[in-house]
């Protein structure tokens, strides 16, 4: 499908080394608050670029994330998306739930909203959103940074897949607090 | 127990992107010959000090490995551990199954003779013998490298855990065919 979509799925996400986007109640402090306490690789003097979100963020236009990314950005106390377009990919919020987000039931439709509105960069956020859009062949690129914890059990950030997915590297990185940052673009199969 | 010991585990491993060493039967060729028609990110024209294998068996004076490493080990044609003392964790193996291997039957036993014999580098393979040294606090160091493929189902490297384990970063590297290299050090807990 990549050569007839306008735009570009594009993941940026973090993960505990062992591959956890939250723990099992959703927690993510283990990433917000990391230990100080540890002499990590001293990070570069100027943020590598493919970690950078303000970077990720300034080549986006449309947002799709699933209910449970939602609502934790709820919990946040403000709204950090006001520029941007977001759809929602849920079977359970109503359509008019919230002005401020367009709900869709279901990859199709929001494949066809992307494409009527000759959306570009789509940022692909949520476990469950990115694994159904690599599955579909959606996604083409993805910067996963990990962060130096095993939390030994939580939420994947991967799953099943029909057939192996090959990523290109494109750019390996490092910044503070022990973060790694990996670009990847996907190889259509 | 870390300051009670001569040795110090040590992981030297590859996984997918999605955290597999290997597909559901235990094959490893999407690892060892990988796909040439993907122009990854330059490799850098000396190896990465904290991915080169040679560098890293030049610290190693044992092995513990599980017996499903074994018996890959064995398809290889070739014994490759002419000069360091191997042992196998399992419990199915006889103790005198191969005079070139130690069979012991449990973490305890492994540790044992590690002491007995004054052991310094050891190197931990497998991914259940890892997780077990890992639940047990008996890992040191994991050099993790990172092949630039999702695979979609496998063995997994990591698994439950009885705490939060945090690592120190020490190095971050990439060299060719996509891989990407980390180096952490444990942190006790």
């Amino acid at each position: 499908m990549t050569a007839e979509r306008s735009w570009r799925g594009r993941v940026f996400i973090a993960t505990s080394l062992d591959g956890f986007i939250a723990r099992p109640d959703g927690d993510i402090e283990w990433l917000t608050q990391p230990r100080a306490d540890i002499d990590h690789l001293k990070a570069p003097d100027q943020p590598p670029p493919n970690g950078d979100y303000d970077t990720f963020m300034s080549g986006i236009d449309h947002i799709v994330m699933g209910r449970t990314t939602y609502e934790k950005v709820l919990t946040f106390g403000f709204w950090p998306y006001e520029n941007y377009t977001v759809l929602i990919l849920s079977t359970h919020l109503p359509p008019a739930h919230d002005e401020r987000v367009t709900v869709v039931s279901s990859i199709d439709a929001a494949h066809r909203i992307l494409e009527d509105h000759q959306a570009h960069g789509v940022y692909i956020d949520g476990g469950k959103v990115i694994q159904s859009f690599l599955a579909a062949g959606l996604i083409d690129e993805i910067t996963l940074t990990h962060a130096p914890i095993l939390l030994g059990s939580g939420l994947p950030l991967f799953g099943a897949l029909p057939t192996d997915t090959h990523l290109r590297l494109d750019a390996v990185s490092h910044s503070g607090n022990g973060l790694t940052h990996s670009t990847y673009t996907i190889i259509p199969s």
